[in-house]
């Protein structure tokens, strides 16, 4: 990942929302937020790190395992929101579900009926 | 879009983000915020509404006539973020932009070199 001089969301008004995004299948996985912390930090590493207000700084997949390898970093157009195309190394939702929008009860489907969850899988979160 | 009994977002923690994203391609459009009503707006109409701190209520499109026509809903494992998935009647971004994340000048990318940015298109935002 090279990263343009001087390139980062704006801070100035709290934290930066950080969209996960599969980078093959195209999944929305999860959303946190980043401070400039957790932005240099998944910089760095080409991992990514969120900033929680319960947790503080975090690396996803410290605890677990499932680290998300950042593929490509991208930036909204008034850079307060982030999206990180990644790939996954395990499921991204500390349920077990591949994706924190497919963890099952809490969702909305057009008339074609609900997409079937999946089942909890081992050492997630 | 059937919306099962009760099943909405946790507000009590204030605004829920929403993920924009197009149902066909996967492209992730824009983020904004939602609070209580612009949820029973959008869950209503089928069109995307939002809340921001500056102009309150907004629907997507309602100046530009770049609705957005939601296909499916869906909320994370903590009810705090929302899964808009849709059919977006024009540019999503206000800079006339497909995507808010593709409208250019601030974005970082991997050794393959920075993605070519849309130019603008008129009518947008």
């Amino acid at each position: 990942m090279s990263v343009n001089d001087g390139v980062a969301p704006d801070f100035s008004r709290g934290l930066a929302a950080a969209v996960v995004q599969d980078a093959d299948s195209g999944e929305v996985l999860m959303v946190a937020y980043m401070d400039q912390e957790a932005w240099a930090r998944t910089l760095e590493t080409r991992r990514a790190w969120f900033h929680s207000r319960k947790r503080g700084l975090w690396e996803k997949g410290a605890t677990s395992g499932n680290y998300l390898d950042v593929v490509e970093v991208r930036l909204d157009c008034d850079r307060d929101a982030v999206l990180l195309r990644v790939r996954a190394r395990g499921p991204a939702c500390h349920t077990g579900a591949r994706s924190c929008f497919d963890a099952g009860g809490a969702n909305q489907q057009d008339e074609s009926g609900p997409v079937p969850a999946e089942g909890p899988v081992a050492g997630s979160g």
